[in-house]
């Protein structure tokens, strides 16, 4: 039977992100990982045949999938079965010396997910610099800001992406500080108290020190754990999954927004040529990738269940009983915030907002949508707050009930001198609406510039989706 | 770059359950469908040429997998992609009139949904025997039970087997009534008002009622949905994976409490030739397919929650903010259980209990252990309950500050004149421990009873594990 | 420091939930089983003198906190303190004979899960007839359905009403299937193995039997664990709140449509005398009762994740490692969807849904409704599919690029001798939009008929709500 | 009906922490930011009566619950209840003016918040130092150490509490970061807009930024958010309890191996005087705050579910379908955490460690646990790994299968000449063990000489516990 394919790497993740989780990768990654331990034993003083070094990374890339699995079936044991694999291509039986299993797949977990960490953080700042450019764009083009998803006053539609944008650089600062604090789990040896190294180095703590270090250098990290078990505390694992979540709460908040607006005619995705909108419905142009974003962040929630399920269950120094869910969460979890980020950034990009039905809303809104600022400048000439809170809301009703016109409702609150509102306030809001929007466009100009200086987009490129929903 | 497997699929699911998920089993699937279809509208009174029913079904096993991603590649719809090829290879266009997509996605799914339910229905009433078998053989072999882990009475093996063994067979009762009460979505069209066969059939609804009828037992269910929108309520999509997580549980339980014996060195997994059980440490013996069972369940706790966000999330008619997730949840959860019920059948067969280490761990507690059968007996013969408590603490305490033996303690109680027991009652239980374990053995046989009343068993042989762990 | 309230006790649940799972009202059933048992016993042969029994039916309603708590301080035992309570009450020392405390709490606390279960099934039925008679009142009025949240094609308002109170229905068929198949863990001492019993009774297993059988018929049950440890299997709590989060399913899915209908000025919840709709806002009515809905049902997936954890997690013969969640997550599922069904009820029962501008949609958007129609239409007269598809979709365009009226794209679509499509046919669907939503008023009759054949209702009185939100 | 208790507040959190979300407290915090948002007003030059700021103040403490209650009986408005209840109290009406709700509830929620992760900050490194105390006692304590639940190698008891401790150290840091990057959301409006305060301040930008850096120091807060909604990005709710769940890992997997120890009879939890076992086994000391522990992670594991729900679910700017969550879920969450925190520092500081156990284990175990330094002695000196590693696994079987002593064991290892090991070697094992533990308390040390430089403890009393288990 052929293959079953991994749904998430084959519809939704970049391509890059998957590369970086195949089997091979891992397995180049170790190899890697062994050279570098040769290398630092070598420079510790540990007796290492420069010939071997040699012979293990002439090597390193010569990778047969199907003879390690063939050694796997037959030991029953997948680390020994890639130790063996490699030591018969190079013909040396060297490496692994000090080591236990968990010091290879820890290391190599650990490697894999830091390179995913730092491409994700890439690719947030992209999609940030995304939004920015189409906040600028809008910044004031007058929007009917709704609560409870029902009109409440005016904003820009600039201003309403800002709020997903600010979102996401709160999540971007948080991925930061978790880079920065990422400790290496270091090579520990079976229980974590490095028993195997320190033999190996006869007793001599200073040369443990040095390998640690070259190898803390191989994996590009500052620290180690001082005194982990068989495995670093998984707790670590949860709290880069649930950094993902966060990360992915403003693209999924922007998508929700913009299901609404595709649902008013406000918004729509663009259309690919050939596209097929629906099979029985030709007419429409559907949200079905903002759509996509909802149903990879459903999957992330799952990722997160699973990784809180592991955390604050270690028994003893360690054990596998969280084997299975790291093999499936770890680049599961990267490929659907991969998925997630390259999703948004292509709805951001392309997507078009309709200037006529946005400004048609804000004109028929407009007598609901000043209500605040009338009773806001009502309360500023010194009305009791819910005096005018109550007659207002009077006219509105007025309003409703006989469908009336803007101008009439204008006529009614000028008449009503118990609210001390001139006519001049009136014919201001009218003619400009966006006095109603207050600070919303400098208030965006800061965020912009926020962005603009303390995050550097070092990725200008948009990738193409890679599968059309659904 | 080469695909990426479905981990869940390669390495802890049976080939049977693969099989039923594969892409190719899902477009031979939705092939029948359409057939079946032609032949319910010819049947129901529609012109459908006999030729395009014939050409079609010559031609339903034909799958040519690159054709079809080739045509989802320019159209971005997959749906209309497997119409296009389908009809090439058929030379006609007479499929999927009435139809819209989720006609054919909905019935395709909840077809591959039933006959999953099915195959795990069959494994759980087959692993239930796998446990009826190890508890009939240790139904009176003495053994310390614990609760807070730490020993609190007398029990047979046999009889904790059969906790994990009745709590399974609760799951499997609920499955039962799940694949009872499962109703089809049905032929509804696009927003599920039959609209397109409505037409189709000019107005005549029991022609539809024919069609929908033939569909139903081309399903193998006995009803349907009766106002579904675009798509059958979520809900039920969680009740599956639900009573998935349900049917895990007894098996869980078992996995977590082998791995306590396994600690105390009352239990060990069989250990397959040639196999390792650490790189590190050449003695071990390590229930890695216990914990196992744990990190799969883990993981079906992340189906879990991906299930209950779909859920009472339904906008309007429908959308396809659901999709993703069910592409990779509903074989998931599949996948994670079968493997689930396979391991844990491959446990319970296999796992060798150590009787001298149970026999010794009965002796050494035994003055414990029966401090309850004394409490019993001395409120059987009138002392007041809270008094003979307090009393029998007392003697406990000594005899552990001071490590005395059984004799020592026995000699205490029936000194205790307070207490009212006699030194018969205490001899008989010196000599036979199980006395102390009461009713437990005949618990035992009434469940065996049970099961083998109510569960056929159709499926003896158990299937070979298809990776070791880790 | 005076006590904190239960938020969901306090706002969201009715009375009758709140009072059943009161600390009074624990004690109460507590008692009542005490002296169920007594009654059990006596009916057993054991001698038990009828003046205690007596005693204690005298003293169970007498029932005072302070005091237990106090007792509960010095032993740190709770069952302890509410045995010696009883007792000091009564006067006698007799209650609580061959019983473990697990034997108390799991009795009691099933008691009250099923009172509480049967309570909800009450509510839920109701909850269906409330949306009957709405589904009945509106089952021929025209509304534009939507897919994607964007229109799609014509629907019934009761017809989308229907598809909710039909999940609920599937609900309830699995609420009433749990009840039915609830085993009581039964009185089986404090391993399971029914030990104490077995020693009062002297080892005659029929007087166990007989007991049994009494506190089964006390319970309100049919059938008991066989061999359950110390407490009764998890996974039958968790069966429970997850019938609880399908229950709350199509409630959730109504109330996010419902708010998406608000948005669109198509209906809104009644606005109660003298409620103030926003305080900045004073024209605004807000759906904030169905968002209420949604944010009990987030509360709902917690107690679903709690329930998760406790299944699988058995250690040996059990523990309280689920103690304090079952504390906290049992009452509180059970106010928590309460909650949910008692403001479901209320929005659908006081809603209101804007005739106009329902009808003013349908009439907007009719040429695209029409499209799927015209689809069908010409492939039922021979039109290939596809080929339909493209030419329908090439004239929405034009349409659309030109605000063209509806009249506009009929002679566009009556010109296209392509398409096969009659005037007549055309001038029947504009004369009559609702034969364009084919059997959605027959389906709907037939769901309201199978609610009023299968779920009587017995409780025909809505609660009023207990708080308004937010 | 008398008001059912918080159970989280009642038996698991401090008072200190219950204190804080009190509603008394609530409204006093609120009635706070009135007066503060008074004074900044008047600061930035609105006309605010010196004599309305002195009477808001002087009735700040008078706090009449049943008052406010029945004011949102009559209103149905919570906010507007507490400003009417506060204007009536001090005989003004001008508070509340260029805000509306949301200003208040989330600074309010935000600022209870804060203080409660100072709290929490303040408990962890507390518990920190409780740990150090015992690592310290115990760093060189021989003991077993157990990967997959069964004997490794040799480590110590210090060591082993050093993992959780470290393990809480990196949360604690995690914790620290969240601390530093909180934003207020800040007064910001109904939509975010500021236009409230814009037209109080006619329109003058420089006034709103004095009054919100005032408003910002009263928060204790170093900045704002630039633009959010209505509400706070909800990601930031999930933070916060991502960050608990990370903080209850290593104290939840402490406990979790507590209850593995005291299964072995390595430790027990100290014993209350009068505290009774077991209502039906006098004799048992059971782990239950252990237990307690993995119970109320379980719960925390339920709000996490409950924060991802309302992550990336804002429709546009903002409603209250996260009112009821948030109103549970984070004083709850709080409370959850902080009674893991205080249960853990009590069973730390308490526990008994059982000396002659452990090292009865020692003993026994020796053999088994040598093998790992015998495999690395033989590969240091030259013998292949593979080879090793296989010979000694022989002769450890041998051993195991006629119940060897360690005598034969070493005598078995020191005549196989093919691993190059020497009588010395062994001897040096057998007569010190910890020398198989390698570096176990020099890394024990570093871990408590950086505890001890980086955390300060600023909280050294333990609060006694407010309930016992169960």
């Amino acid at each position: 039977m052929e293959e079953l394919p991994n749904i998430l790497a084959q519809r939704y993740a970049s391509n890059e992100m998957v590369s970086l989780w195949s089997p091979q990768n891992r397995i180049l990654e170790e190899r890697r990982l062994w050279v570098a331990i040769l290398e630092a034993q070598k420079n510790a003083g540990l007796h290492i045949s420069p010939e071997a070094i040699k012979a293990y990374k002439a090597v390193t890339e010569n990778i047969d999938m199907d003879s390690i699995r063939a050694r796997e079936a037959q030991t029953h044991h997948d680390v020994k079965a890639r130790i063996d694999e490699f030591c018969a291509l190079a013909g040396h039986e060297e490496i692994h010396q000090g080591l236990t299993s968990r010091d290879l797949t820890e290391s190599i977990e650990q490697k894999l997910l830091l390179k995913s960490l730092k491409l994700i953080l890439d690719k947030s700042i992209s999609l940030l610099h995304v939004f920015s450019r189409r906040i600028d764009e809008f910044k004031t083009t007058p929007l009917v800001a709704r609560t409870h998803n029902v009109p409440a006053q005016i904003t820009t539609l600039g201003r309403r992406l800002a709020m997903f944008a600010e979102e996401l650089l709160f999540a971007i600062e948080a991925l930061e500080a978790l880079i920065q604090r990422f400790p290496a789990r270091g090579i520990k040896g079976a229980i974590g108290t490095q028993i195997d190294l320190y033999q190996l180095f006869d007793g001599d703590e200073n040369k443990i020190k040095t390998l640690e270090k070259d190898i803390l250098a191989w994996m590009g990290l500052t620290h180690a754990c001082l005194t982990p078990g068989q495995i670093y505390p998984r707790s670590l694992d949860f709290s880069i999954v649930a950094t993902f979540l966060q990360l992915s709460s403003g693209p999924a908040s922007f998508a929700k927004t913009f299901r609404l607006m595709a649902g008013q005619g406000l918004a729509s995705e663009s259309f690919s040529k050939g596209q097929t909108g629906s099979s029985a419905m030709p007419h429409k142009n559907n949200p079905r990738l903002s759509e996509r974003i909802a149903s990879l962040q459903s999957i992330l929630r799952g990722h997160l269940a699973q990784a809180s399920d592991l955390l604050g269950n270690q028994w003893n120094e360690g054990d596998v009983a969280c084997s299975a869910v790291r093999r499936v969460m770890l680049p599961d979890a990267c490929f659907t915030l991969d998925g997630i980020l390259e999703t948004c950034a292509y709805i951001v990009a392309e997507a078009s907002f309709n200037a006529e039905a946005m400004k048609a809303e804000v004109t028929q809104e407009l007598p609901y949508l000043l209500s605040s600022s009338i009773l806001a400048e009502a309360t500023a000439h010194g009305v009791g707050r819910e005096k005018a809170h109550d007659q207002i809301k009077k006219h509105m009703q007025m309003l409703h009930n006989k469908h009336g016109s803007l101008e009439e409702f204008l006529a009614l609150i000028a008449k009503d001198t118990s609210l001390c509102i001139s006519y001049d306030f009136i014919a201001t809001l009218k003619a400009n609406p966006l006095k109603a929007a207050g600070p919303a466009a400098k208030q965006t100009e800061a965020l912009l510039r926020h962005i603009s200086h303390c995050h550097k987009n070092t990725n200008n490129s948009l990738t193409p989706l890679k599968t059309q929903p659904l």
